[in-house]
């Protein structure tokens, strides 16, 4: 007799895989093609495979698990996936943590949605041809036809009115245009079905080569991450991603702006290497989702202040300079032909406001990407929302007390309480990106991203497996937090002790995390004293963050009801890491949220939704913007944050 | 006793010579630097030198006189300037045939213009520099205070935003806006009078570094007419011309949208190739009017249908294939940077309506110009109409009965009868400007422009007085009328009889105008038979044209109140030789008018007046456009006015 087969379903990502009874879920994973951290290889001993079962019989719970796992886990019903076996079909939450990162940047642009309501919309139209009889200009004529269908007075720009034409002759006389408020931005082919009016707002009856679509980018500092979302499904038709041309110019902010500053024609080189850029991200984007370049009628970009102002051609150099204001906060819309960006003849590029020199665009759509605002949308996915990958999962509202941050070189944050909302931006530094760190690196393969400390035993994971080259963000952040747990580490940041991996070198006490026998590199991968002084610093610049806002409001730490981390950073540190060197508060784990590229959710958001472009200006009206370096308590609040635990 | 000195005043230029008394009148306008035409030397016998005295009093009318003006001449009381002395303070106006060519071009732009209503107007302002305590973005602030003014929600363009920083710094938080609509279109340093609340509309107080501009240009298919205009005073600050640099692509309309449609970006290569000269007559504007490019603040650009679309970037291919229609009729506006015509970062570009394929935006243009609408502006200038240069002193309306029409390679005509307007383009070609006549040019120095044949003797006046080295327009249509005159030449378009200057050569009979020893190249400059045949099929379509546009009102020649010539040749030709040759019909002299380039004329009220614009709509949206090639009466009536007489 075989044994039985069941299936198991892996959230939120939906993968399913039929496993003969007994395989333990690691296994299952693997099978299915999902990747998830296991430290210690499956051995149960790192804690590191944590999932959520939803549904279904496992095996009973073993006692490594119950040693591992922390008891809020336990108390959520959390298993180790190398520990638990199946036994029926099950249905299983992965957390992102428990991904490892190149399977979590797959899980991007999976999320429903906001209601459709989107800037740009289609309308039919056909249009008398010119006779000897009726020598009226094209657009004289089709603005006939237009005013026959309730469209007087649309407007058309130059390139539109240049395009129409040919584009009238090419499709005999009959047209789908773009429709942006009143005015045109783009002529297409009409669909293939004969009957305009059977045209819904949905595609069901469009052929693609009609369809609208829309440019969605988050323009990091370093990285830049493009969607290509179609306008009348809502879908996220392709993304793709690239480094930020502008690094060869300066690889942070500050140094950006000074090259900017510095050079004749420095800004202007900085936009154009940036919009180059997006332009060939376009090319691989519509040849992706199989669209051309003139169904594109819309763009949303955005980025920190200065990205911003670098892409729009702003000056940067009053942002360089105290008081470090933005040329712009309002959000802003013009022609994306405006900055050589390469769209739909008349397509628009939209940019939300920033809320200040330092909090920027990027900001206002994270917080909507992470669905603060109106929770209609996202009511209909039940479940236990502290687990949740995605973003729109937060059913929650701003009348709860919320933190939001995204972790950077400047970490933004903003606090909701009692229909307030205060935010502020801290300078953590480029630590958690893996700068400033002696075998620090940015998260990609190889890279150190998980580490435990047991006893004598130092085990890590790197992204992709194989040896490890260096450290990212989240493996350091373990690191410490596990030389604190191991009692390696004191409130000051004075490494001590006795371990077999800790020695006195040149320039003070180290730990070795790889040696040089195992590692990628033909050296040892190391954590210095200096590198742990460089976290310190970071997280103490967020604590005192955090911990002003919640002074302005007249809250306490434990008040907070939502704590939202963003960002890639943000998305795979471990929480009880970061919890445990004191970076965020010690807060009941289901309040916290991990909800990746808000920012670029945000983006996508903010091209199907009017709401969503409101939203963004009542946030940018409303804020109330907290200057730590003028505000009275921020030194003494930082000085006490420095410590750990 | 030395003779008393007397004040001679010449009309429309406004210019002043204190003469001795007796001194003739074409003396003592050259003694004002004010070249009149005299073919003979001013001996009495060639008729050219009209002038159409005013007031105060001159020696009586000689028999030179009596014999060569007309009935109509003498009746208005006319007289000869060779042949009148001056004998008290006179006043006397010179009608615009009697200036020579080069005096003609520069009596231009010195009309009183309409009341002034700009559609850009000048706003000052002061903004909060912003502090640790105010981190709102340059534009917030800038925002807040406008809303102070009663200017909430203003919109900023991209490039604008972009120079805000530095000009709020530059000027110490003050600044003049330049406002058109509900945008703001320029920054500018604000006037040197402290308080701002003395500045009025008017430039009086303000210092012109920072006036607001405009630029209005005529784009001729040969040459182009580029004026400065102060927007707050409604003053022509500067003029310039150049010739249109896509001649070397193509002579004539149709060769030159061959070109285009023949070569790959060849439409965008004679855009480039304008709008450089265009950018380069900018820089001379504003060098003579000592202004800065950033005060130029709006544009406004008229030409035919062809070059409107060449200069804004439309296709002209349906414009080179029946049935010959306009991609875009309507008005346009758009931002000047989007062709790269360089003005005041956010300035824009205004072109009238075309109102079909061959009677363009210039047409429409030319209406305004020629004051034909509203006569308020106009009424504060009295004196005899009929002999008045400037386009502004007609002061009629379009309740009267008008044909307007302006002759080139198309001329398009207008007719105005019981309120409604006709309109259509007649195919004249391209005699008229000097092409595919034998020894033909442009009017230019050395030209012949005025021909008279008195028995055996021709005699002829060149533009700058210098030996002839070629005809231009108004010297053809001299010719053929003197030749008509002199019986030399039948109905049919036959030169025949005896003459000394008329000959058999190969190609037929020729009439030699000027011997080789006369002559500036070397060669004798003569008149074929083939010549007087393109003058004939010319004079046909324009009189063919008028004609069919009398039919469609249902009336007859002689109900024509008021005829108005436009253009370079249609001011300078002699009306009396338009006349005879039935070009023209045979109305009273007093009901012609010619009114100079009213188009550019047009494009300059256009700049300083809304109210112009609203008539420009009101001319194309009213408009009954007459397609000569199908209407049934066209080749009787074009045959009918082939003949000469």
């Amino acid at each position: 007799m075989t044994k039985p087969t069941y299936e198991v379903t892996l959230q939120p990502i939906g993968r399913r895989i039929e496993v003969p009874a007994g395989t333990n879920l690691l296994d299952a994973a693997r099978l299915a093609g999902v990747e998830l951290v296991a430290i210690c290889g499956g051995e149960g001993v790192c804690g590191s495979c944590r999932v959520h079962p939803v549904s279904g019989q496992l095996s009973p719970r073993t006692l490594t698990e119950e040693a591992e796992l922390s008891d809020d886990d336990l108390a959520a019903g959390d298993r180790l996936a190398c520990q638990a076996e199946v036994l029926s079909d099950v249905r299983v939450g992965i957390p992102p943590e428990s991904f490892t990162t190149p399977q979590r940047l797959q899980l991007e642009g999976q999320e429903i949605p906001p209601a459709l309501d989107p800037v740009v919309i289609p309308l039919e139209v056909e249009v008398l041809p010119p006779s000897l009889g009726d020598l009226r200009s094209d657009l004289t004529r089709l603005r006939a036809s237009l005013a026959g269908l309730g469209h007087a007075d649309l407007h058309f720009g130059l390139e539109v009115a240049a395009d129409l034409p040919e584009k009238l002759r090419a499709n005999n006389w009959r047209v789908r245009l773009a429709i942006r408020g009143d005015e045109v931005v783009a002529i297409l082919p009409p669909p293939i079905a004969d009957d305009c009016s059977q045209i819904t707002n949905h595609c069901s009856l469009i052929t693609d080569h009609c369809s609208l679509y829309g440019l969605a980018v988050d323009i990091g500092t370093t990285k830049l991450a493009a969607y290509l979302v179609n306008l009348e499904s809502g879908e996220t038709a392709a993304k793709t991603g690239a480094m930020n041309p502008q690094i060869a110019y300066g690889e942070d902010l500050i140094s950006r702006i000074a090259y900017a500053n510095d050079h004749p024609d420095g800004a202007q080189m900085l936009q154009g290497k940036l919009v180059e850029t997006l332009n060939h991200l376009m090319d691989e984007l519509c040849a992706e989702a199989k669209v051309s370049r003139a169904q594109v009628v819309e763009a949303v970009i955005v980025g920190n202040t200065a990205m911003h102002h670098l892409f729009v051609g702003l000056p940067v150099k009053q942002l360089g300079e105290a008081p470090y204001v933005a040329a712009v906060g309002e959000a802003m819309e013009f022609p994306a032909s405006q900055v050589g960006l390469r769209l739909a003849v008349g397509a628009y590029v939209y940019l939300p406001p920033n809320l200040a020199g330092y909090v920027g665009a990027d900001h206002v759509s994270m917080l909507l990407g992470a669905g603060l605002f109106g929770s209609g949308d996202f009511a209909k996915h039940p479940g236990r929302v502290s687990r949740s990958f995605t973003a729109e999962a937060v059913t929650t509202s701003v009348h709860k007390t919320i933190v939001a941050l995204d972790i950077g070189t400047n970490t933004e944050i903003s606090l909701f309480h009692a229909g307030k909302h205060y935010s502020c931006s801290c300078a953590s530094g480029p630590a958690f990106e893996g700068a400033h760190i002696a075998d620090g690196m940015r998260a990609a393969p190889g890279a150190i991203e998980r580490v435990r400390i047991k006893g004598g035993e130092v085990k890590v994971h790197t992204i992709g497996g194989g040896a490890p080259v260096g450290i990212c963000g989240s493996g350091i952040l373990d690191v410490v937090a596990e030389l604190l747990g191991a009692g390696l580490l004191d409130k000051r940041g004075v490494l001590k002790g006795n371990h077999p991996n800790l020695r006195v070198a040149n320039n003070g006490i180290e730990f070795i995390l790889t040696p040089a026998e195992r590692s990628g590199i033909g050296g040892e991968i190391k954590i210095t004293r200096q590198d742990v002084n460089e976290i310190q610093l970071a997280k103490g610049a967020i604590r005192a963050g955090i911990e002003i806002l919640l002074k302005e409001a007249g809250i306490e730490d434990q008040d907070i009801e939502l704590f939202v981390v963003a960002g890639a950073f943000g998305t795979y540190l471990d929480l009880q890491s970061a919890i445990r060197i004191g970076m965020f508060p010690d807060l009941p784990r289901p309040r916290f949220k991990q909800v990746g590229n808000a920012a670029g959710g945000g983006a996508r958001k903010l091209l199907v939704s009017k709401e969503q472009r409101r939203l963004a200006d009542e946030i940018a009206r409303e804020v109330n913007y907290v200057e730590l370096a003028v505000h009275p308590d921020f030194m003494k609040v930082y000085i006490k944050a420095l410590a750990f635990g």
